[in-house]
């Protein structure tokens, strides 16, 4: 008993904590005691109607089917609730008619519609495009029923429909009435803000993945969680996953904010559906991110040595690449056009530098003693790697062919990279060489070493990607701030001036 | 009207489409109509107890809100309707008594006790663990408020409650007879086959990749959906987008599962989470081969002639690793254990083969140009390049150094690589170039070449990548086979007696 208090004890600190951190959901659940408290009010209804209050569980029941967290899933919900009474209203006077003038076989008539009802209703909701109205379906079915039963027993099927829609277009008056007044929660703000996390989660990501790689951040073990795409502790991970996974709740805030009135910031007609195609270019670029984090997942890694090589140049890529990010985050947050000038101008400076870097070294991206053509005339020493790499003004490009073999000629070809290659063979291929007699040991080493030397490219070769897909963010952007009439972005005070109390050259 | 004529016309033929493609759907709703007209017999009760009649709506309100596609759904609604009417019957007692206590306050009591009934269902559900309970406190609330309204009529709440409980407990009795005893849909059964389908689904994607990365397929324009990651007409691209976006439906179907009783072949506690963990460990592949696919949409792309030279290695691995997903999903379909032997062993093979093909041939994925180290002695002829792709068994490595450097002086340096790059050098970086006078075009050039090749080298290394990841998900497998006690694949007849009508060697 005594771990169970503690228990329940442990789970009251979080329900508690919840409303803290978000008081919409307390705000929620207020206002659906108040509306619930007002609709049973009808309860004690003592005017000419006694129907009301017998029937006023009606206006409870919409209350409580209709009072959704957002507005805009009240209004679908309402609509479904109305349609699908309606119809079902109709239908049932039809039937009615028809039961009493079969006279004996009014029973079976009854039963009968009831199957071909639930039938046809059934099917109907299993299309495709009809989910949304799953719940007008429901409701049609109900209501038809309802109001079959209770005409059968009173004869009075036109009363007993009429206080039905009276009670339940009460009980959505007071839903909607309570619901919009009194501290409204709109599902289109919740889009924009998702979208909005969903661009600063991505910066996250992408300068988590970089710097993780230059430091050469390596799994112990790799969490099976992450193996198998379930949620996990490594906020790395998490970031990307949360971004990529949120195409279901981006696509069911579309459906409800399509519904809501205009609001705020968000006038009639607002391109809510361009906030997800944004998102969408986002996640284009989340699945790089996801791949460059694969580079650090893989069991076949670059030596340190040789990442250090392109190391400011990538490092480069990844920070402007997430100050774009997170730019074009805020910028949306605000809701404010892109300022004149390529935003993207840094960070494609940056992959530029990146592409010539390796262009002028992609001799560290292969390892050559195994070329069928006779290899490189010579192995770079480490350190002249290292130095060369420090030293970025040093343009050898220039030197004449002659000289470079000159050069070369007294690097002994033995000495080769003399880096610790145990930690990035591991397991993989050793079942491979055991059940393969023909692959000598020594050729295998050099083929991993290569292998490794090459996932470096490959990550370089993937940022590159990555600001390539930012192109696409930024145009799906000004497609958003043009179609949203997103306001100008205000005039940068010149550097010059840095106090802001000072009334800008006013002498 | 004509129009609208012809749309219905339309709409009615997909509709019968649907069932013709899916008779489940047909089934469920002939189940459904079948269940409401049975429970709809209760209105004409002429027994006893005439309140069964009265209050019969409460027994269809079940069924339409229980009977849902999976059994397991059904259980699940079928708990939350008996869970949250206990506690609502529960809570209605003693609020009652308390409000007939109270005496000239008892109005007041009822409100009070209705709207803090409301707020706490409220706020609880959105606590993130409630989620699957989410139905049972709507019908808490609304049993709590219907108990209140008719007991506060009647004064009569104990039998109120009774006749209540008793007409859910039929509604919900016909609801599971009909839907378990005729035709049953398992969501166990949609889980299963949903995996199986990912299996198949990343397989065609993989393969439909790598064919089109050889073939040099390019797309004119790339359709912007596939840049918002929202679902297109491509093929390819639908079959991994599916794989990937099929999360949420495996957790629905989860929950349903791991609610139903044992049926088929799947015992009790079957572990339905595995399957889960199996299609995560295939989606974790689906991420590399996305990437691959982002090569093929990349504005850098490798020229053909590079492609040519890996191409019958990258189209082993690519079919091989088609062939190991083929298998294991036609394996998990029959639920059959893994056949003796590495399954793995031709992918790895075949990865092996491209490994060492590129370290032969990584001069093709890089351009020495512009070495700062003096670049590489000579430029291969292009002929050459592939001449030497084609003869596999050709093996220069062994040559000495100088014999290499010897044969080389007599190719210029000029020449270069002969192909044509307007294709492969595209408009993004262009911007860049406008904006800074320092770089040379020439140089530019260059850069982008050797950027063209570095993109063959990602695509192989991802390639591999997924091979990797390949025995992530075969060793997922495996935990599954175990677990859920697959049988032992059949005893393969020798392919030397290829007639199956013929007893296996009983003469």
């Amino acid at each position: 008993i005594k771990n169970s208090w503690v228990e329940f004890n442990d789970f009251a600190k979080k329900v508690l904590e919840m409303g803290r951190s978000d008081p919409r959901k307390v705000m929620f659940a207020i206002k659906m005691g108040l509306a619930l408290s007002l609709t049973s009010l009808l309860i004690f209804w003592k005017g000419s109607y006694q129907d009301f209050a017998q029937y006023s569980i009606w206006a409870i029941l919409t209350v409580i089917v209709m009072f959704e967290f957002s507005i805009g899933a009240t209004f679908i919900k309402g609509f479904n609730r109305g349609l699908g009474t309606l119809c079902a209203g109709i239908l049932a006077f039809c039937f009615a008619e028809l039961s009493v003038v079969a006279g004996k076989f009014e029973e079976v008539v009854i039963v009968i519609s009831i199957f071909l009802t639930g039938f046809c209703a059934s099917y109907l909701k299993l299309y495709p495009t009809m989910k949304p109205y799953e719940y007008g379906f429901r409701v049609f079915v109900l209501t038809y029923c309802i109001l079959m039963v209770a005409g059968n027993r009173t004869r009075e099927y036109s009363q007993a429909v009429l206080t039905r829609l009276v009670l339940i277009a009460a009980g959505a008056g007071v839903t909607l009435v309570v619901n919009i007044c009194i501290f409204p929660i709109w599902a289109g703000e919740s889009l924009h803000k998702l979208v909005v996390k969903n661009f600063k989660d991505l910066a996250t990501s992408l300068e988590g993945c970089v710097n993780g790689y230059l430091k050469c951040v390596e799994y112990e073990r790799i969490p099976s969680k992450i193996l198998t795409y379930q949620a996990a502790d490594d906020p790395l991970y998490n970031c990307y996953r949360s971004v990529v996974q949120s195409t279901s709740e981006e696509d069911t805030l579309l459906g409800f904010a399509t519904w809501e009135p205009p609001h705020g910031p968000y006038r009639h007609n607002y391109p809510w559906e361009n906030f997800v195609k944004v998102s969408g270019a986002v996640k284009h670029c989340a699945f790089t991110v996801m791949a460059l984090h694969g580079c650090i997942l893989s069991e076949i890694q670059a030596p340190a040595d040789r990442r250090h090589v392109f190391s400011n140049e990538l490092q480069k890529v990844g920070s402007e690449g997430g100050k774009v990010l997170r730019e074009l985050g805020s910028k949306l947050e605000k809701m404010e056009k892109l300022s004149p000038g390529d935003i993207l101008k840094n960070v494609h400076e940056a992959a530029e530098q990146l592409q010539q870097k390796i262009d002028h070294k992609s001799y560290v991206l292969v390892n050559s003693e195994g070329w069928e053509i006779g290899g490189r005339p010579m192995e770079l020493d480490l350190e002249d790697l290292i130095n060369a790499a420090e030293d970025e003004n040093m343009k050898l490009g220039s030197k004449s062919l002659s000289e470079a073999v000159l050069e070369v000629r007294s690097v002994s070809v033995g000495t080769a990279f003399g880096y610790d290659a145990k930690n990035t063979l591991r397991t993989w291929p050793s079942n491979v060489s055991a059940n393969e007699g023909s692959v000598v040991k020594g050729d295998e080493f050099k083929t991993y070493e290569s292998a490794s030397a090459l996932s470096l490219a490959t990550f370089a070769s993937l940022l590159i990607e990555f600001v390539a897909r930012l192109g696409n963010v930024v145009s799906s952007f000004e497609e958003l701030s043009l179609k949203a009439n997103f306001k100008d972005p205000p005039i940068i005070n010149m550097p010059t001036e840095p106090c802001k109390g000072v009334a800008t050259r006013v002498v």
